[in-house]
């Protein structure tokens, strides 16, 4: 089987219905480039996010795990800006054509694009060390996205779900902390937080008109808090005991090291965001399955971009975040 | 030096000049997602292209050819839809953060895209095999942009450019063909002709509405006629003696063995295209620096997808082209 017929084989039969089914999608894969009729009066945002064997997942990682997880990390980005997604297109390098592990890995990309509404429009495969890039392409109506810039002196600092459960499922993934089993259920619900990553689609585009930054975690709380204070010339405070956690991280690691995995454990894909004081009944509203939690608030200039506190008393957590550089893959840092 | 230092060193304001120059890219790197403001009542068309170390260019080649190479092959594909370029995505994956490489790169990619008018809007860098991944994204007015299917049976084949001078450049580049050294000036259009691609942008936007058929020659001219031939559900006569070749590469190989790298050399990253009789006027007209050549036409369905003919015989040419699994790296097969 040659490099067309296994993109086609793989990819183009098993996402034609996807595409088919969207109507700014004119043309798919198989062209030289993919076509796309941009809604009217939308804004377009796009992003590439990279997944490299061994270090954003565990060597020998299933197929289907490397696919939830590289495009559930890229969609994020879109959930990040408040944006509905139009498609992706996947750069797919593998070492060998493996046939089980391509037929494995396309049917979960599938699956988890039809899950979050997302065609993949185009692509292509070529012969290297395991890698997954994706590029996502959404819209938000003009003006309206969120960034990291625009957070004001005393907005209140929120974050959506749990904090620090990708951690914990990592670690659960590569056996480091077996002795923390707790019961089948806890375990199951860590290990799918970092295994199949929700991006919170539905929640971004609430905030368009509402938060005044946004952006996902990805690299840890800290760090990410840390990447919205610079763009928006603030500092930060969060608040330690305000931090929600899952009963699952709380059994599994017990609250210090379950803090710590929520201050800066990396793959959360949750959406951290600022917004004034006068919009706290909105996030809290039945208008959310699961309504976001206020964790701090940001602040005029001061020594420390984010300062971590426990009621009175300053942590010290690394402003890195997950550092693909310098940092070990336990995505604790 | 950190992944987030880098990226912003060596990229963001190397580029933030591009960034501000173009009226349609509303946020470039530094968010979740760049925001594009598309121009009203255009398609929107993607292509994802990625060059791995040692398949894609050779092991050690220098960091200004690999840029070079990866984003003239990823624009060739906004030629190919006579599209014209928005902006373009990075995934850039390093064995290390070697500051020298990264300087002689992103230098050479902030060249390049600016002679080609397109900005760089996002990416990111990951650790691991040298490997670049670019994700182009262009406009072209609704319902123009140029595919491969849409050729009619007696439609004229034409190409733009001369063919098979990036094959015999890579040979010059790994030294393969020492022995066909000829003049200084031949060898560096050959050279240049693999390590800087030139993608016929301006030649692909002036097809509009004229070609029925558009595809870029990336696989070698037989491969991706036989693609167009595939996606229009025609086959294509390919004459032999009409094949544009340049001086130089007849010089440095000889007759025969220039045939052959422009029937199946890769890298060529001309167009081919398809149009009426009625055209031929047009495409050999002054309004192009250098005109088309016209290389054979399309029929109905016959045994063979593309038959390449010398006179009345007809030669054995693999329809396979360039195929990073299968076919060694000196890009004829």
């Amino acid at each position: 089987m040659d490099e067309f017929e296994s993109i086609r084989t793989y990819f183009t039969s098993r996402f034609a219905n996807q595409v088919q089914r969207s109507p700014q999608i004119a043309m798919g894969i198989g062209d030289d480039c993919a076509i796309i009729s941009p809604p009217q009066s939308q804004s377009l945002v796009i992003s590439t996010d990279t997944q490299v064997d061994g270090r954003h997942f565990p060597k020998g990682c299933a197929a289907s795990i490397v696919a939830y997880r590289a495009l559930g990390a890229a969609v994020s980005d879109l959930a990040a800006m408040g944006a509905e997604p139009l498609g992706f297109t996947l750069s797919l390098a593998i070492p060998a054509l493996d046939k089980a592990w391509l037929e494995d890995f396309s049917l979960a990309l599938a699956e988890r694009a039809d899950e979050l509404g997302i065609p993949l429009i185009g692509g292509d495969t070529v012969k290297g060390e395991l890698a997954v890039s994706i590029t996502v392409l959404g819209a938000a109506p003009v003006g309206q996205a969120l960034t990291r810039a625009g957070a004001n002196p005393e907005d209140d600092l929120w974050v959506t779900g749990t904090l620090g459960d990708a951690a914990a499922g990592l670690s659960i993934a590569i056996s480091e902390d077996s002795a923390g089993f707790v019961t089948e259920t806890a375990n199951a619900l860590l290990l799918a937080a970092y295994q199949k990553p929700q991006p919170q689609l539905a929640f971004g585009q609430k905030l368009r008109g509402v938060a005044t930054a946004a952006i996902d975690i990805s690299d840890g709380l800290v760090a990410d808090v840390g990447h919205l204070c610079r763009a928006s010339q603030l500092c930060a405070e969060i608040w330690l005991d305000m931090l929600p956690m899952s009963q699952a991280i709380l059994d599994f690691w017990g609250l210090t090291k379950a803090r710590l995995a929520a201050c800066s454990g990396g793959d959360d894909y949750q959406l951290c965001f600022t917004a004034p004081a006068s919009c706290r009944d909105f996030f809290t509203g039945s208008q959310f399955s699961q309504p976001a939690t206020r964790i701090g608030r940001l602040v005029h200039g001061a020594e420390k971009l984010v300062r971590v506190l426990d009621g009175d008393n300053e942590l010290t957590v690394s402003e890195q975040g997950y550092n693909h550089f310098s940092i070990s893959t336990s995505g604790i840092n």
